[in-house]
């Protein structure tokens, strides 16, 4: 663990992606991780390009037709994953009002973001069940936009390819319920087992 | 103009942009323009790159150091233009409550999707004065979207190096009302000039 922020590179993980959050990911009260000066607000195309790269070694990039994401901090790194895998993406929506129009695939999530509960919408005339779908996100925390994700793949009956989140928060649980279900191919580039005031700890890879 | 969805090449414009706008876009009653199945829900990351391509054209990228683009539709085509000019980008996020943070810069406008007044933000951390700034859009109406990352641009006091939006709906008068400030440097790829039964015209370039 590397607790300044000027960092050397005596500790360095070897990992572009872990090598950021360490050096730059702030911890803030109520267990909240940081990473939006290259993740999501701010954006390091480079590491998104490296992220591709990554998942392309865990998933078999031949087979997918379509990467799904969630608006709106999903979208950078599902778009540079789709780019470089040669398929387009899909970016789920949040439904903007109650009144919601036919033809979609909905599913409903609790947002700690927004406080609220959301409902996240795909048009079926766009995901259609002869899709092999990866399912991309850049954080996970309790599942809750990945598993609206999931069922929307389930309505569509379509394949799922795979689940590949960038950093997860591996005290939250969302990640370890997902890999209780190995049908669903899921994988975490980066897991994070403890963040506090004395910095980010990684789970070690098996 | 192609009445026919299962388009031939007779009618080509040349413009992969612009073909695909011909062939599958919807005109919906009140003048919506719909392309969600290769712009904003499914996105086709073959053409945002050549969109990414007719921009480099169009802007000198050389002097850009982020690109800007807004929540949530702006960003699959300012992700994939920022990684092929090799900068970062910014996406300004819609503030979730009244109770917007310290370090942001701010700009309120009218949201016609939302139909409500939202507050877009921008960390004052991560864009800076000595920034040189592309804005990137996937859409222009009205102009209030682009307009506020306009304010937010001017708050910084960074350099605003041009203005690129993918559509512009040209009969709503944002666009024009941009092009009258040439300093902002502004261009959009396919103007649409009509919209209606009839199908789709596009502007003459000049």
């Amino acid at each position: 663990m590397n607790p300044s922020k000027d960092s050397c590179n005596c500790c360095s993980t070897g990992n572009a992606l872990k090598d950021r959050i360490q050096k730059e990911g702030k911890v803030l009260p109520g267990n909240i991780i940081k990473v939006d000066g290259f993740l999501n607000h701010k954006v390091d195309t480079a590491l998104m390009e490296d992220i591709a790269d990554q998942f392309a070694k865990i998933f078999d990039i031949s087979k997918i037709s379509v990467v799904l994401t969630a608006e709106a901090s999903g979208i950078p790194v599902a778009a540079i994953c789709a780019q470089k895998f040669g398929v387009p993406f899909i970016f789920a929506k949040k439904a903007k009002s109650d009144n919601i129009e036919n033809g979609l695939y909905k599913s409903e999530l609790y947002s700690y973001t927004y406080r609220k509960t959301v409902t996240m919408i795909v048009s079926t005339e766009w995901l259609k069940p002869e899709d092999h779908v990866l399912i991309i996100d850049d954080f996970m925390a309790m599942g809750n936009a990945v598993n609206a994700l999931i069922d929307i793949v389930g309505q569509c009956g379509c394949t799922l390819e795979g689940v590949g989140v960038v950093v997860e928060k591996g005290f939250q649980g969302g990640g370890d319920a997902l890999r209780r279900r190995p049908e669903l191919n899921y994988h975490a580039l980066a897991v994070i087992d403890k963040a506090d005031e004395n910095g980010i700890v990684f789970r070690e890879e098996k």
